[in-house]
Parts: structure tokens; C-alpha cells; sequence
């Protein structure tokens, strides 16, 4: 089947309109105004009575469009449009609507309301399929507030226990499994749950790669590695005008010492495609004149290749041990995320690029440097995922975030396409 | 004259109980629990009520001691013990009452109690002096209320105008000028101030050296230059997982390479004696998995010569041109303070030692790592100091700070000798 065969008044297309004026609507959930960037952004984090709102716009949404709604035992919907051979596994299209604090409209949301375009697309062109659709909204992707992100998916695929993610408490102490009783959001569907026959995800790509390079379409090859530490430094503090030199313990110079190092890994190209990052980098007493006594940074690694990156995380310790000698300073280091890489089916790239192509539409594979409910989905089920450029370097987690309305389509068609072929015309 | 011959009962001391009991009971003032050392530390920021409370107290002593005070129009303190010529320019003893947020009780405190304690042994030997001796108090010596250190004595020696000097303001937008004010202590004496015939200061090491090696006292040769600048990083906020190496203009990395870089330079021994330390490192976003768009450093150099620092803050400058380039970071570098070097008089520094020797006390001459009232006297009058050593590697500007009650006495047992010679028997 090619798809400009798909219909009889030529190739199947999404509503691009429709389902930007979704995407409008949701953003009004949460919205707040942001005051560095002087923009409306949004803000629902997973299990808020904001997100719980913008959950609920969008399942009256899939209602009206006919869909049996049912929830899992992690508050994770899936909402189903039968197909002529009730028996057969789904294929599932989700993605997440919860958000960070400081969003924008696009993160998750195009994946939910791109495969509601979906089914309201073959709806309205009265097309039936012989394995079921289901939409997938997955809890907790964000990991903002419970401090996991994949949380809801990661249950659903079995790699995290249902009473492990119910026990996680937020800053305030409150946990996810109250949350989930509280907004009734545990549903009858247990986990981990039987495996779909195909997972797609549609997501904007949150990099510059793209947009600068000029594709429309991103045929993901999978989910890189990700592996997290938190470093603290134990130093002495010390007044910086009488302290010589060689009685000096500056929490500051190891932290730093370490960001150098990490960069040089990077460069080095010992380590595959590394990327290593220090977000945080916080002092302490933080004062002009006083030699810092302690410090604490993250150390953000990512790779493709999952012996790459165990390798970097030797090397920072073994370079962390040289620092403490060297400096006198005594550095911790504690693990805080660490997620295998993901490897999506061959077949499913193929399917992707391929449809992309068909469609027009110039694209190259590219790995995810996000995490993504997709890299869950993978370890139970062939999962592909399809990107969409983001304007502004692809900025993310903030409201700047931006893909344009011929962008969304663009990958909602795809979106579309690939479905229709995974699930069989009826 | 030497020392054994001052009285006929054997050497003049000081009363070091008395000291001692003055140094607690000033201690009170302004005392706070101190959640990080579970001590009671010390909290009188210049001109608050804490500040001046604990100027009554000690202006108290000084009337009850028989001293005529008289302010100055920076509030600094003037207490004149009259001496047998009137007219000769009088010998000044001082320091500060102010102190930093977060302070123990000998800061500042010893050199003015110090100077108390001098006066009260004369009075009770019923020793008269050629020259009159006064007690000073300078205003805000730390710095920390209104952001420029040495304020009162730079102003009554002519380094900082008056009205410069009023005009400062603290985190609230409340001036200097307000302050002395509302309090009352705007005096009668004009500044600049005449200059003395001699200053001299008895202070706490505030640094390692005196306890590492086990020396009584410390003759001090000079206050070191001091060279402060603030960097600001500009970069660009991006992904840590899908921002690839090439496009990233992390702020963390460019800070953290001055950062490595500066303790390069004060271990290659090019710039003398250099002293570099980075106290405050921020970033923002300051989030584990965002590469920060912003970063705020906090340079602080110290060298005994002035040409070696400021080779230093040029070597800096070229540094971070040569880091923005390569990472794309825009670096800005504002110069917060400069003192240059203080050079105390060679017959002041002579007197010391061969006073702390003739008293039996080991004693090795020393530079000052920290500024002192003393450095700005130095540019008006021959001037001195008298270091005692501190307990826990000379831990200052911390509840921790201490120095025992027999250094204290130590130290100014040498002030008493000192003044005595430079103010003369009467």
C-alpha cells in the first residue's frame, strides 16, 4: 500500500486547523504569566488540580470522538476506538500532558491531541481498522514534581512497581498515591499491562538540530541513555585574604575542577557521543571573601550506547578521586537517575522515514536526547516516535517553546499514516 | 628604656581578666544563635541599633576610664586621655565595634577593648604621658551593611569623601547618611582628620599562619593590596540531553575555567604572592538538566605589591577573552573594590618586635591577608599592628573565631609597651 492509493479523492490528510485550535485550548490549562520571558506559559504539574483540568479537557474530547475511556491502576488513560477484530493487540498513540513549571503548549501535548487528530480524522473520513487505536495520556512524564520522570509509563512497562511510584512524595510530602485517590484517578486496568502491538509517539524534538539542518520530519532511532549525579564537595571555609594558598580546601575549585574535566571528556571523544552537563552549581557560604566550604553540582550524562556512558561515570570517579587528593576537598557522589538507553524497531524507523517520504517530507533519523514515554514502551512493544523541528534552537521548558502549525501537522500526518498502516484498514 | 625598667615593681602588665571580662560582656551585644555552628555568634552590622548599642557600652567604660569622647562626622570615635603637652599630635590606639553578619567576639573588638584596657593599666599605675593617647572607633569597618570596607577611618584619612561616604546604601536603600543621623553621631570633628603622631592596632591573626607555627605575636608589615571584580557569563539556556557540544555556550563551563584558571596562576608563582579566590558561583537556571544561560562569579585577588595584582587582574582579562571566545560566553567584569598595598612605617614594625621580644614573646613579622582601619592610617601617620593568633586554623568572621584569654593579653601587653614609648612618660 502507498499512500497516495490510501483514498479515492487523494492522500489522507489530518485537519491542521483542528488541531491547533487544540492545542490553543489546552494551553489555557495552567496558564501563567512568566516573567523573565514576559510570555504565557503553562504550568500543570502531573497530578495537580491543574493537570487533573487539563486531563479533563482533553477526555471529553476523546468522549465526543467516541472512545471508551479507561484508566490504569497509575492514573495512566488509554482511550480506545474499537477495531473490526476486537481480539487483536492495539496500537497505541500517547504521549503525556503534564507539564514542567515553566512551559510551553507543545511538550506531550502534541502526541496526545495529535493522535486525537487522529482519530477524528478517520472518523470524519468514515475509516475503520482492523486492530484497535488506542490514545495513551501516560502520569507523571515530567518527573517535576515526584522527582521521576516516566513515572506513569515506566509502571505501565513493569520497570517501576506500582507501590514503589505510589510511595514517591513531592517538596511537600505529599505522595503520588494520595494524589492518584484523591482526583479518583485509579483506575480498573492493572500494571504492568499487556503489551500493545505497536507504540507511536509524535513529540517536538526539544533541539536545534532540525531546524538548523531544515528537515520537517525526525524519524527517531531511539532514547539515549541518561545517567544522573549529584556531587558534593566537603572543603573548609576559609578567609580569601589570609588563608596561603596550600592551606586552602576551596569546595569551589574541586566543583570547577570537575566541570572542566567533563567538558574535556566530552571533546575527547573517548566516550561515543557524550554530553555531559553541570546544571547546578550552588556554593556555600557563597560570600566574596570567604573560600567556599562546600559545594554541590549535577553532572547530566547522556549517551546512545549504554557502555559509554558506565564508562564516563568510571571516569568521573576516577577523576573525583585525583580532585580530592589534589585539593584536600572530600567529594560525595550519589547517583540520582539513571535510565538504559532505548533502541526503537528497526521496523517502525523504517515505517516512519518512509511514510515521511511518501508524504513529501524531507527527514533524518536522529536519537532523542529527552526522555520520552516512548523509551518505556520500547522494552514491551515496537515503538517508534516521530519529531517535529521547534523554532528558537528548539528551546524547551519554557515558554518560548514553539513548533509552527504546519510543523504539528506535518508530524500529525505522519502520525496518522503510520497508524493506519500498523493497525490495518478494516 | 627598656621594659623591665618601666616600673619599680617589675614589668608593667595589663590586667588580662579584666580584658577578658570586657570581651563577653561587649560579646552580648547583638549575640544570635547560630544555626550552622549551634554557637553564639555575634551580629552587629554598622549603624543598626545592635551597633550602637554595643558603641554605649564600650563609650561607657571609656567615660567611667576618665576620657573625654568626641565624634567625629562619620561617627568615629575619639577618646582622649590627656597628656602632659596638650598640643603634641596625639597617639592613637583603635579598631572597630561593627561586625559581619555572622562574627565572633574578637574582630575589631580586641583592638578597641585593647586600647581601653591600655588606659585603665595607666590609670591605675598613675602613669602620666608626654603625648595625649586616644581611643578610636572607626564606622563600619566590615563593610558588610553598605558594601565599601575601612568606610569610617578611609574617610578620616582622606581616601573617601564625606559626602561619597553618606551617600552609600544598604540592601534596603537606607544611606549612610540617614543612619548617623537618626542615631546622633554626626559629631564636631572634621574630617579628614589631623594625623596622629602614631596609630597602633591589636587584632586576630584571622588567618593560620601565628598557630600553625607557634608564634605569640605577629608584627605586621602591612596590609596587602586588594583587587575585587564581579563576572557576569552570558550564555545561551539549552536541553542538556538534545543540545549537541558544538551548539552549546554553557555559562557554567566558562566560569568554572576562570575559576581553574586563577588557581593556576597563583600556583605558577608569576604573579608573587598572589592570593585568588572564587567565594560566590551562581548559575540560572540552576537546574539539573538545562545548560545555565547565566552565571555570576566573585573574583578576589590579594598581593602584598601592587604592580603583581594588577598583573594579576590583567592576566584575568585576557583569560576571559580568551574563554569567551572559545565557548561562546560573553564575559563582563566590573571592579567592586581596590585598596593598594599599606606599608606600615619601618620604625613602627621595629618597635613591635623588639617589644614583643623584650616580653619574652616569639614573634615573626607578617603581612595582612585582611583589610584593617590600620591600612588607612597608614597613609597619614607612622603606623603598626599587633597580631594574636586564632584557635581553628584562625577561623574569623564565624562564631567560631577565638583566641584565648592569654593571647589577647598577649597582644596587648605589647600595645601597652608600644604606646607607652610612643606617647612618652610625662
Amino acid at each position: 500500500m502507498t499512500i497516495t492509493q490510501a483514498t479515492s479523492s487523494g492522500t489522507l490528510k489530518i485537519d491542521g486547523g483542528r488541531l491547533w485550535d487544540s492545542l490553543e485550548a489546552l494551553g489555557k490549562i495552567g496558564a501563567y504569566l512568566d516573567e523573565e520571558t514576559g510570555l504565557v506559559g503553562v504550568r500543570r504539574l502531573a497530578l495537580t488540580d491543574q493537570d487533573v483540568a487539563g486531563r479533563e479537557l482533553a477526555l471529553g474530547w476523546m468522549r465526543e470522538a467516541g472512545l471508551a475511556v479507561r484508566l490504569d491502576r497509575m492514573g495512566n488513560v488509554r482511550a480506545r476506538r474499537e477495531g473490526a477484530q476486537p481480539d487483536l493487540a492495539p496500537i497505541v498513540l500517547g504521549s503525556h500532558l503534564d507539564s514542567v513549571a515553566t512551559a510551553g503548549r507543545f511538550d506531550g501535548c502534541l502526541g496526545v491531541l495529535g493522535g486525537l487528530e487522529v482519530i477524528r480524522t478517520l472518523n470524519d473520513e468514515g475509516i475503520g481498522t482492523r486492530r484497535p487505536i488506542e490514545l495513551a495520556v501516560w502520569t507523571e512524564e515530567e518527573g517535576c514534581r515526584f522527582g521521576t520522570d516516566m513515572l506513569g509509563s515506566a509502571v505501565a512497562a513493569g520497570r517501576i512497581t506500582e507501590p514503589d511510584a505510589r510511595a514517591l512524595t513531592d517538596a511537600a510530602g505529599i505522595s503520588v498515591g494520595e494524589e492518584l485517590d484523591r482526583h479518583g484517578l485509579v483506575g480498573p486496568v492493572a500494571v504492568p499491562v499487556d503489551p500493545p502491538a505497536g507504540y507511536l509517539e509524535c513529540h517536538i524534538e526539544q533541539g536545534p538540530i532540525l531546524g538548523s539542518e531544515g528537515y520537517r520530519i525526525g524519524v527517531v532511532t531511539g532514547v539515549q541513555a541518561i545517567l544522573w549525579q549529584r556531587l558534593t564537595f566537603h572543603g573548609r571555609a576559609a578567609h580569601a585574604g589570609t588563608t596561603p594558598d596550600e592551606l586552602r580546601r576551596s569546595a569551589t575549585l574541586a566543583a570547577s575542577l570537575v566541570t572542566v574535566h567533563l567538558d574535556d571528556m566530552v571533546k575527547s571523544g573517548r566516550f561515543g557521543e557524550l554530553r555531559a552537563s553541570v546544571g547546578r552549581f550552588e556554593t556555600s557560604p557563597n560570600l566574596v571573601n570567604i573560600v567556599a566550604a562546600e559545594a554541590l553540582i549535577t553532572v547530566d550524562l547522556r549517551n546512545p550506547e549504554e557502555e559509554a556512558i558506565l564508562a564516563a561515570r568510571d571516569e568521573l570517579g576516577r577523576y573525583c578521586r585525583e580532585v580530592s587528593e589534589r585539593t584536600g576537598v572530600t567529594i560525595e557522589a550519589v547517583t540520582t537517575a539513571h535510565t538504559p538507553p532505548a533502541n526503537f524497531a528497526p521496523e517502525m524507523m523504517d515505517l516512519v522515514e518512509q511514510t515521511a517520504g511518501e508524504l513529501g517530507m524531507n527527514n533524518r533519523r536522529i536519537m532523542s536526547g529527552a526522555g520520552h514515554d516512548a523509551g518505556e514502551m520500547a522494552a514491551i512493544c515496537p515503538t517508534g516516535m516521530v519529531f517535529v523541528p521547534g523554532l528558537y534552537d528548539g528551546i524547551s521548558h519554557n515558554p518560548r517553546e514553539y513548533s509552527t502549525p504546519e510543523a504539528c501537522a506535518d508530524g500529525v500526518n505522519v502520525l496518522l499514516h503510520c497508524a493506519l498502516s500498523l493497525a490495518g484498514r478494516a
